[in-house]
């Protein structure tokens, strides 16, 4: 099977906006419409409406969209924000770092986007202006800063919002992209009492029962080769169908991959179509996953890389393992 | 089986000191004996050993002691430390709610104890002074307050130390004991080089090969009674001697329980003694896990109790389910 990729160009140079001049171009605009990523999470929702709802608290009018439904677990903020059709004049992206992440709204919005405020070192200024802050853990340490500079005033719901981004993009403050910065937005977002652990416990610690089922299944499905060295992983569709799961409840396998003691390679394969699986490889050295992907016609980072593999689990399955054991006697 | 209990009596009165009057003790004297708690956790240990560390950086001695083995998890800040006999003149107990909390140590040091630091609102005064801040959500907290107050120079073991009392002790900053204190605390330790990421990692996403597949049995035991409101998890002793684990393997089992949407009453049995089985209960409103505990010979709070029960597994499931069914239709 094909798979369908749009080809988007845009001609349109992108301009760099530093923190005052993204806070003036939000001053003097209005009619706001903000973008989320497709298969939207905690840090791209906790964005667009903190921000809608700061701009709305000084007689901005702001609307959402999202490609994709928006989770009801983030409905504690969500809920707070009216979000009905305006006839909007300025077009925001957040967390986005590729037009083609907008999913279906891409082709709708190529070219139409004025401003996009984002934390992804690979962003592909898509947009007429960037606000980016690539240090970020989080988007929403970009939007607090904003709040705090332009001034807008933040309330308990907007505070819950842009602690949700940071929280979920950072696993809880414990990924390596957290900084002194993160933890003292954090104490900040204190001050509006926020309840920081309940929103743990919807972010973390609340899953359905296929979910559950899910994970044992994909529990079921590990292996592991050369000596304990390297974990497969797998989550098949009929996995998915079976419990009324999708991809989205499939996050957090890959760290479930390398998380074993002893293990180098962490290898977590997730059936996309009949015959295509994308794979996720984390590695611990002396193993470099950018080095395994690239051999697999992927990339990625020297510890977190991915690609996609046709053809039967089994074939699939040998493919990677041959790759990590040339890797493992290198 | 009766269970030995050391019935330990002091006569002293406990003097509650302030941090002022804490730094001005540790001043004053040298050749410290610090305790930690049996069944050592991250809290205990990080503030025992950057507690050491930095009063021998200031020219003191100090030697550490714990009825329990110190896990090996914790060497990047353990190691750092001789820790080698002393002649000890002043004893220090640190995350010590209790005497008996100090396992087989506490008949050698009852009524020697100079100074207790701790956070525990439930404290029993055990000690001859005692520091308490019970507003902090990790003890490392208070020993952070006397590194500044002191002052004692701060580094990165030290601070690493710190680090992982804050971080364990609130399951990475999203338990109801955090406060903007608490994430203070974390920026100012980043200034000082720590692997948050790394001792995150180390602390909740390393687990053995025979953890994760106790795990998978322990989801496989999965049972859903009352249309889903009530979830029974089980670990027999036949499943932890498979897999060669033990109950400390089994931390975190009675969150699962809980975790699923629906669930009201969420219980996990793990199997003691051939007919012996200790019940942990987790509800939700408006079922009351004290009550029903209480029911069952047990105690505890609100929305997380415990009991013990003897027979087959399921004459034990039988008389939790019971109790639950009566508690669902009151």
């Amino acid at each position: 099977m094909m798979k369908k990729t749009v080809k988007i160009v845009t001609d349109s140079v992108c301009e760099e906006l530093d923190l005052k001049q993204t806070c003036r171009f939000l001053k003097e605009k209005d009619n706001f419409l903000i973008l989320c990523h497709a298969t939207p999470d905690g840090d791209t929702l906790g964005s667009a409406y903190a921000l809608a709802l700061g701009l709305t608290t000084i007689g901005k009018k702001c609307m959402i969209k999202c490609a994709d439904e928006i989770p009801a677990k983030y409905s504690y903020f969500t809920k707070a924000f009216e979000n009905k059709e305006i006839e909007y004049e300025t077009v925001i992206a957040v967390d986005v770092a590729d037009l083609q992440l907008l999913g279906n709204l891409a082709e709708v919005f190529v070219g139409k986007i004025d401003l996009c405020i984002d934390h992804h070192i690979s962003n592909t200024r898509f947009a007429d202006r960037l606000y980016l802050d690539s240090s970020a853990a989080a988007n929403c340490e970009c939007i607090h800063d904003i709040f705090r500079h332009f001034p807008l005033p933040l309330d308990t719901v907007s505070a819950s919002a842009i602690y949700t981004g940071l929280s979920t993009d950072t696993g809880s403050f414990k990924y390596s992209n957290v900084t002194a910065k993160t933890h003292l937005i954090a104490a900040d977002l204190y001050s509006y009492d926020i309840n920081a652990a309940e929103i743990g416990r919807l972010m973390y610690d609340t899953k359905s029962r296929g979910r559950l089922e899910l994970e044992r299944m994909v529990l079921d499905s590990a292996e592991f080769h050369f000596d304990g060295k390297c974990m497969l992983l797998t989550a098949t569709n009929e996995m998915k169908e079976k419990t009324g799961c999708n991809d989205n409840d499939l996050e957090g396998v890959a760290v479930i991959s390398r998380s074993v003691e002893g293990v180098l390679a962490g290898i977590s394969i997730k059936q996309k179509e009949a015959d295509t699986y994308k794979v996720s490889v984390r590695t611990y050295p002396p193993l470099n996953a950018s080095e395994i992907c690239k051999a697999l016609g992927g990339g990625g980072h020297v510890n977190a890389a991915g690609c996609s593999l046709t053809g039967t689990l089994q074939e699939v399955k040998k493919q990677i393992l041959d790759v990590v054991e040339k890797n493992l006697e290198a």
